[in-house]
């Protein structure tokens, strides 16, 4: 089986701390370049916004999520050494952490392995806007 | 070097939140496709269970996670929007995101890269019974 | 496209909870390997430790970090009730599945595909001083 490598970056722009749906974009680059069957790793090449799969029908779910996260990571300036850039970049730090700053999918027929309900979503965790990078990686047919 | 991938599906049924080992039957997939070396990629197809690499030795390890998990996300509905699947669907969300939806494993020699203590777990965050299908994608020799 | 497959092990030396970077190991095992483009799959074969990419900058973003983590998980046998390998061990556990236990990276023109301000840190949980092995897996050019 002969392999190939593409390497490709997604571009977001974020407005404030919240799940971003990037679904379609990744799908393009599977499409575009007719891979069949391979690895697709991303990553994201930010500390302060992650990745993650989630739930891609009920808007609520993104809500949640994103609330609870807050809650659980305050932006307060007394909790954290870390304060120079504003008291929403430690907070953003921890929750990179607890989350995923990369995502190693399958493609299988020129198609995202993924389950009915689910989505790629970037997390930002920052309040201002932000120009975000996503690298994607294909190896394979 | 000539490269195959391989695809299959593990199916797991759960009866609860908590922790689910499946290292047999990703040991079994390996054996019996002969895999020499290669990166083994294990996607989860659902957003209310994850995958993780825990301790494969004290149960008491696994009641513990679990227990602790349960505590840091409540499944009370006045703390969610999304409740209308249950007091157990958003906090799976969330515990989801916590944790992992893949697992990108190395095969050596026809082993899967693993330390002396460490297992494969499918940490189910619902209530009522659950098939929960794991993707399996092999890219290697 | 000839691919080929390189294995090994790095090993940190680690005295105390806290983030160790090891971004210099990493970069110096796809430099004298020569590797053009692939993936690098990274696996931590211990789990009271885990794997992370973060801010290589500033120290007390490290710092605040850990700290985080030990006021979610608190260091109190009253808590768990696997307290038998000393009061951190089971907070240790629980951090490592808040955390990540593999880092899948893409090289690209023999460069790891990372941040300005990304680098990769083992996240050390345990109080006394451990030996921790990082496997590496190179699939690629």
């Amino acid at each position: 089986m002969s392999m190939k490598q593409i390497f490709d970056e997604i571009i977001l722009k974020t407005k404030g701390p919240g799940l971003y749906n990037f679904t379609k974009q990744t799908e393009i680059f599977v499409k575009e370049n007719k891979f069949i069957n391979g690895i697709l790793n991303l990553n994201i090449l930010h500390t302060s916004a992650s990745l993650i799969i989630q739930e891609n029908a009920d808007p609520d779910v993104l809500y949640d999520l994103n609330n609870f996260f807050n809650k659980l990571v305050p932006m307060n300036t007394k909790l954290y050494r870390h304060t120079a850039e504003g008291d929403d970049d430690m907070p953003a730090h921890i929750k990179s952490a607890l989350t995923n700053s990369h995502l190693t999918l399958s493609v299988k027929d020129n198609n995202i392995i993924l389950g009915t309900w689910q989505g790629l979503y970037l997390f930002e965790h920052r309040k201002e806007n932000q120009i975000r990078k996503i690298s994607h990686h294909f190896v394979g047919q």
